[in-house]
């Protein structure tokens, strides 16, 4: 998919959210456990009671590949049944070098290796170049560069300031955008801080961004939207947990909570989105 | 697997080799395309071949999951073939966060999960300190993090000074070390040059390194074991495509590479090995 399409949707739908599917066997409603295939049959009735109100998917691949073959079987099975228009982005991030990187890429990306077909793969930066690019040469293909997160451990590495007092995820952004261009590449910026959320749109005025954080997490959604909104949207905000394991009755809770989320999302658009 | 009996099996063989498992069946002979499994057949014919010479297997995750489920379904007959006594690392350099961190942990760590038992796992640290701990939870496994890589993008970050201008390959083995200790954590440490060799070994003297990029990707062998062997040995030295794709009698020519290397790697031992 490319942003055009990504950002019609947008606007048709009033909605930049993205409902994450971290489906855990743990935590689905037990009525879902006597189907042959629980993780499908919860995914498959969060995408019916969500569809409307969301641009995208991200299915946590470390849920599936916990459960072996078969999470690998309910992936795609979710996969095939996500509706075409939305886009998909397999949230593994994943990072490695050269003939790997490929192989990772070819598993997301290319429907006759692995069988999956997303449109977009979160990625690690640490072993730099040879570890992104790979992932570039697929057409219509998109790399989220994990740049700025909003847990604890982000002030390990990605605040610490390099000698020209650049902090890391500053450099990792300014790097990446010399490798692939706005039409291939989005980063994951964790919703914490005004002045972050702004000073990253100043760095990358045209790059998507992936907002994790919201809600659960923490961050405010009318504050991504006023200060990281860019002319062509520029943003996919995640919920997982508060709209899929909002209540015992999937169908109701999660069209209620994405409903929310959306209507909300509108409102900023109507009030933020300068085109 | 615990330090004491990794350490009294690298001195039974003389060897620190570890043998990675990058199948791919556009690489392997074509006679075992046959096969009804040719991944496996071609595993359990890499591990009859090198068993004796080697210490440790490591699987490369993004050529398996490319296959997807039936990759993974090769992967755990591999891991089941591979014996009891040698040590195993699951590449797969997975980095996320929290509970997603635990689901990575139990997919390789946990039987009970994904039906996987290794001994250890390679991890990002861009994410910091809860992208790490979650896999330091389970007793007798080990983390193996990104610490200097040998590839041209280990120069993009790794590298760069920070504005105390300790480089960032530096921060992270000093950070790690205070979230983990050298019975839990190992590093993955390219073998390129031997200043750098001496520096993560006076950084970190009591912990393994891996070290890839000897032989194909230009390293010398005996440089790592001079510069940078520990009084517990403190390496494992991986070699994939030099050994594995050797020549077209995988049996023959796998074990006489293993076989080149262990004895290269015995007399090293001697010369350099300080108990």
């Amino acid at each position: 998919m490319n942003s055009i399409e990504l950002v019609r949707q947008i606007e048709s739908k009033g909605s930049f959210l993205c409902v994450g599917l971290d489906t855990d066997l743990t935590l689905i409603p037990k009525s879902f456990l006597k189907e042959s295939d629980p993780v499908f049959a919860f995914n498959k009735a969060v995408i019916d009671a969500t569809e409307k109100y969301t641009v995208a998917y991200k299915p946590n691949i470390a849920f599936y590949e916990a459960m072996g073959p078969k999470g690998w079987e309910s992936l795609q099975k979710t996969m095939d049944y996500i509706p075409q228009e939305i886009f998909t982005i397999a949230d593994a991030k994943r990072g490695d070098i050269g003939n790997t990187a490929y192989k990772y890429a070819q598993t997301f990306f290319d429907p006759a290796s692995s069988g999956l077909n997303f449109d977009s793969i979160t990625v690690a930066p640490y072993m730099g170049h040879d570890s992104v690019e790979p992932f570039l040469t697929f057409e219509d293909k998109w790399v989220i560069l994990l740049a700025l997160t909003s847990n604890p451990g982000s002030h390990d590495f990605q605040m610490s300031k390099s000698e020209d007092y650049i902090p890391l995820y500053e450099r990792v952004m300014r790097l990446a955008m010399t490798w692939g261009n706005a039409e291939q590449m989005m980063f994951v910026i964790g919703a914490t801080r005004y002045d972050f959320l702004q000073k990253v749109r100043e760095i990358a005025p045209d790059h998507f961004f992936l907002v994790p954080g919201v809600g659960a997490q923490g961050g405010s959604l009318e504050d991504v939207a006023k200060y990281a909104m860019s002319s062509r949207v520029g943003l996919l905000v995640n919920s997982s947990r508060g709209i899929i394991y909002a209540g015992h009755d999937t169908a109701v809770s999660a069209a209620r909570e994405a409903k929310k989320m959306q209507e909300e999302m509108t409102m900023y658009l109507d009030k933020y989105w300068i085109k």
